[in-house]
This record gives C-alpha cells, structure tokens and sequence, in this order.
C-alpha cells in the first residue's frame, strides 16, 4: 500500500487538521468527538444541516461544510459509520434553534446512528429530522444496505437543501426539499480498479487486467455485474440507460415526528424519468479517474439525454463522492423543477464546492 | 490499458467534444485545428491570454478558459505540444485589438511552437508576448526540458493574470506580472505510481511496490531520485524544503519586441523565499491521489512554513495540473504581494476554477 499518510490509525484525524488549517474562514474541527461545523455556526433562526458517514468519500461530507451547503458534518473511521456521539454533539454546536435536519445516506450503521442522534438532540429539545438518501438503482439490497443505497444524489441534496435553509426554510420544508432531491435523483457507479482502505492494507476487491464492475458501490460493494472492459460509449449507455429506465421505486421510511416524540413510518414512491423532464447531470470521479475521462462519459449522457428528449439545464463533472483512490466513475441524474433550480444556482462557499461568492 | 475511452485516435478529441456541451456558457471549442476560447471572444480592448500544451493535464489549460483566466487554450495530444497553427489561429480568435500574450510551459516543443506562433501572430498585425513558465526546483535541464520544467505555478499565473486582463492591464503590463509570478513560484512533485498513456498502452516507467519518484514531472519524466516509500510528513519535509531553500535561480530568456518585431533575450534571477515572505500555498494531485491525502500533505506544509516564518495567505488544494491517473503530489510556493493577491482574489468563471461568480 503506497498512499500519503503517516500512522494508519491517524489518516482521519491529520487530514481533518489538514482541512482546519487550510479553510479557517469556512469551517472549524472538533475533534473529541470528530465533526466538521460552519466556522459561523450556530446560525440563529437557520436550520442546520447535518451529514455524515465515512471517510474515504471526501470532498463529501466535510469538504461540503460551508455557507449554504453543510451546517455540519460527522466522519467515521474510513469506510465505518460515525458514532452516535459524533452527530448529537454536532447538532448541539450548529443548533440555531429553528432545528436540525441529518442527511442519511442508506447504509445500516448510518441510519442507525443517526436515529439514535436524533433521539439524543431531540430530548435536549431541538427539533430534529432525518431524511434518506437512497438513489442507488444499481441493486436492492445490498452487503451493508437494506434498500437502496445513497450515493451521488446526497452531494446535490446537500448543496440544494443547505442552500434552502441559508434562504430561510423552515425545518419542515427544508425535509420536504431534500425528500424531493432524493425522489428525483438516480444514480448508478462502475468500478475499473479497487482501492485500498489503509487500515486493511490491501484492495477491498479485485479486478482482473481487463474486467470492470458495474454497479460498485462507493465502498467497493459488490455490483450487478463483473464485465469485460469495453468502450466508455458502451459503459455510459448501459448506466443511463439504466437509469432512464428505472420503473417507479417504492419504500417506506422512518422520518421523526416532532409533535409525538416518535417516529413515523412514510411511503415513498420514486416517479421515473420521462421525455420532457429538465435535470442536472452530475457525472462524479471515484478518485482515482482523471476529469478528462468524466468528459468522454459526460458527451455520451449528453448525447442519449438528447436521443429520449431529456433536456439537461445544469451539471457536475468532478470528483465529489469518491471512493479513496478507486478508477470509476457514476451518473447520477436529479430531476429539476423550478425551486430545485434556485436553490442550486445559490451561491455556496464550501472547500468542495464554490460559486456565487 | 483500463479507461474510460473509445477508439485510443480519439480520446483527446471525445473529451473536447464533452466539455464544448457540458460548459457552452463559458467556452466554445474548434476542432480544426484544435483550440479551446471563450464564448464571449475577442472581448475588444482586453488582452487575450493563452496557454496551451499536451493534453493529460487536465483541468489544465481547456478548464481554465473564461471569465477571469484564460482567453485560450491549446491542447496537444496525450503529453505532446500543440502545433504552431492551433496557436495562431485561436491568437486570430481571441484577439480583441490589445494582444495575445502566451504562457510558455518550459518543454523545448511547447517553447518553439509558441514562439513560431508568436512571429506568424504578429506578422498578422497581433501584438504578441511570450512569458515562460520554469518554476520546477526538482531538476536543471531534464528530458524534454533545457532549464526548469514549468509546472505548478503555470496554473497560479493563468489565474492571476487572467484576472489582470480582465481588469484592463495592457500588454506590457501582463507581461510583466506573468514574469513576476513565474519568478515568485517554485514548485516540486513526486509520484507513486506511473501513469499510462492511451497511445502507449502501458505505464511510462515502472515503479515498486515500495518506491517512490521524487521530483518528478508531469509527463512522467524522471525525477531527483527513487526512494524507498515513507511517510507523509518525511515527503512533505523534504519537498517544501527543498522549494523554500532553493538558491537564486539565473537564466535567460527570450521574448518578443514588438517595436523590431525581433526576439530579445533578457537575464531573470528568482529570489529565494524568505521568513516574513507571504505565500500561496498550491498543493496538487497528479490526478489519482484523493483530495483527503493532500489534506496531509497540506498539514506539514503549513507546519514547515509556520516554523520558518513564512506565512500563508491563500491556499489551493486539489487536482489542477495532473498527469492522467498518476498518484502523487505537488507542492508549489507563490510568494504573494498586494498586486499578486489582488488578482488571486479577482472572480473567475471557467469550468475548473470558480468563485465569485
């Protein structure tokens, strides 16, 4: 394993004081316990959202802690779940008293944690809410998932929803936003490498000289499929394709109803894609593959968009959910309607994610 | 060879094609011959910018064209110069009556086809500059390179002086400030691993599992020495110093008058940082290492720089000059002015670079 760290045990904690002391105007650090909070925070009257999950996906969670983006951000070990602890304590820093609204990627450990969190926040008396990202089409269920897994769509989430509650949306509206973005985002990822978390030491998987996988998950889960390596227009179509095509998608979640003290179980129903439909295109690295192939997988989406009447109005092409090091890239496809828009033309000031400001 | 690519012929190509429909607000794209330009050139009365060299850097330069940075760009195949005819002839689009002036890379290819560009440029009646970028402290003279290489601080100086014509400086006085930022910049990299170009198909060199390269350049060219790998902290120590404790640097270079319409040469000597010295610090990835180690690298580097009294105002953190799917970093120190910080401050709109805007 070759990576620039030092100690394994400390690869977190130095890069969060990496971060610290490079954006001091945006953010700061706790570190007993580990979260990332606005550097003006807290913000009184604003809601504050929260998010999370484990390292080894920057610049998510905490390179997207900022003006209207993130109130705070709450990193596990590499590729673990944060604690409980971790995102009461970061809902008790950024509170500004209108609430606290955590974006939970699906992942067991994750939702878990942050139900307890939000427990935990609530018996203090701030008002808390919890909304899924699930927008993985790739597999139902999965090795650490019940359902869907959240990936791509939790970095638009975040940027559109933290952007509603910087205008002044309450806690409410500020849930019925993000349930929205998470409706109307699919996503779908392909691995061509694996890459190696620092305390295993070795890659998570392995790949032969000329296999892909499609369908990875962002912690190097295992996909649909293992296929062999073919051209970035056949790898662009089956992922957009499958992702156009993906009929109506039912769940029920768990969101916390504040009046009662308990919480509430909610039926989901994702609409498909349809001609018609304006969206933003969000065409993510996993780390290890250079912005210039994003390009080549951003004019074949483009082209296939244009072929089902599918009318892009805005895009993403970088790497914003990552995956350590790994070579792969993921589409992810979000609907957008006219608040979407606004709230994703806001300015942000974030280390991961800038504009307007 | 795994990557997201078609046919190996037309990669460079596809990828320009990606980024002319995902970015149509900020630049256009002409194919024959191959130039990037803003949407909105020739801008009448404001310098026009330009750079250019092989393609495998990316964002830079195509992702550095628009508001606030560069006019142009000119991009070679996979890590080989541009053509003197892709250079004139985005000159003859971007011109808007006040002059192109061209940010030279230092590579003997790039360095004389811009200056073939620059004589066929002006002989249309474009008055032209030429400003060489040598700010690599890593190696004197290397494979494609009489002198320094030009690396890290290329980038710095697109945005600087890319904010400076926008602002209205003249020719001369773009000219000199490219001058002054190339003087003030010192830069050095290193690699874990080789990185493939598609032409190729396979690595550039070859690497052990427990080596490193330092001083390396961005096309892979050797670099100081092989090392056994080490820590991140022992990495960081010895490139920031070797950057911070480099001597003057005499060389000449040669650049255009356009009163006799000849070259002339003209003596530059780099002084060495100081304590007291303000710096911008840039630290890059070579395009596979995530953005969470370079928050490791960054650590130390503001750990040395406190300890030697010099003192960091500004920070860029992030893959912005890479080699295709290389790991590794750079580090690169701009000692800033108030002229310097201006500029770096100025807003900016190009697809890899943004705030302000």
């Amino acid at each position: 394993m070759k990576k620039l760290i030092n100690a394994v045990d400390d690869v977190v904690k130095e890069q969060l004081e990496g971060m610290a002391v490079a954006h001091p105007d945006m953010l700061k650090i706790n570190f007993e316990p580990k979260y990332v909070y606005r550097a003006d925070a807290p913000i009184a009257g604003k809601v504050a959202l929260i998010s999370g999950g484990g390292s080894g996906h920057e610049p998510m969670h905490g390179g997207f802690v900022g003006m209207g983006m993130l109130a705070g951000a709450c990193p596990g070990e590499v590729f673990t779940s944060p604690t409980p602890d971790q995102m009461y304590e970061c809902a008790k820093a950024v509170d500004g008293g209108a609430g606290v609204l955590f974006l939970v990627k699906n992942y067991t450990g994750d939702v878990l944690n942050f139900e307890t969190a939000a427990e935990l926040a609530y018996a203090d008396g701030i008002k808390v809410q919890n909304i899924l990202i699930d927008d993985d089409v790739a597999v139902k269920d999965s090795l650490y998932t019940a359902g869907r897994r959240g990936v791509g769509t939790t970095v638009l989430c975040e940027k559109i929803v933290g952007a509603a509650a910087e205008a002044g949306y309450d806690l409410d509206q500020c849930s019925d936003l993000a349930r929205k973005v998470n409706m109307y985002g699919r996503s779908m990822g392909m691995a061509l490498t694996s890459c190696t978390v620092p305390a295993a030491g070795k890659p998570t998987f392995e790949l032969g000289e000329d296999e892909m996988e499609i369908g990875i998950g962002i912690h190097g889960e295992p996909g649909q499929k293992r296929m062999a390596m073919t051209s970035v227009d056949e790898i662009t179509t089956l992922m957009t394709n499958e992702i156009l095509d993906d009929g109506p998608y039912s769940r029920t979640v768990r969101e916390w109803d504040n009046e009662s003290g308990t919480w509430v179980e909610k039926d989901i129903v994702d609409q498909p894609f349809q001609a018609g439909d304006e969206v933003i295109v969000f065409v993510n690295s996993m780390g290890g593959t250079p912005v210039s192939e994003l390009y080549a997988v951003y004019r074949k989406v483009a082209e296939i968009c244009a072929d089902r009447g599918v009318k892009i109005v805005r895009n993403l092409i970088g790497p914003y959910i990552t995956s350590l090091e790994m070579q792969g890239c993921s589409i992810t496809l979000l609907k957008a309607d006219e608040e979407i828009l606004k709230f994703w033309d806001a300015p942000v000031n974030t280390p991961g994610l800038r504009w307007g400001v």
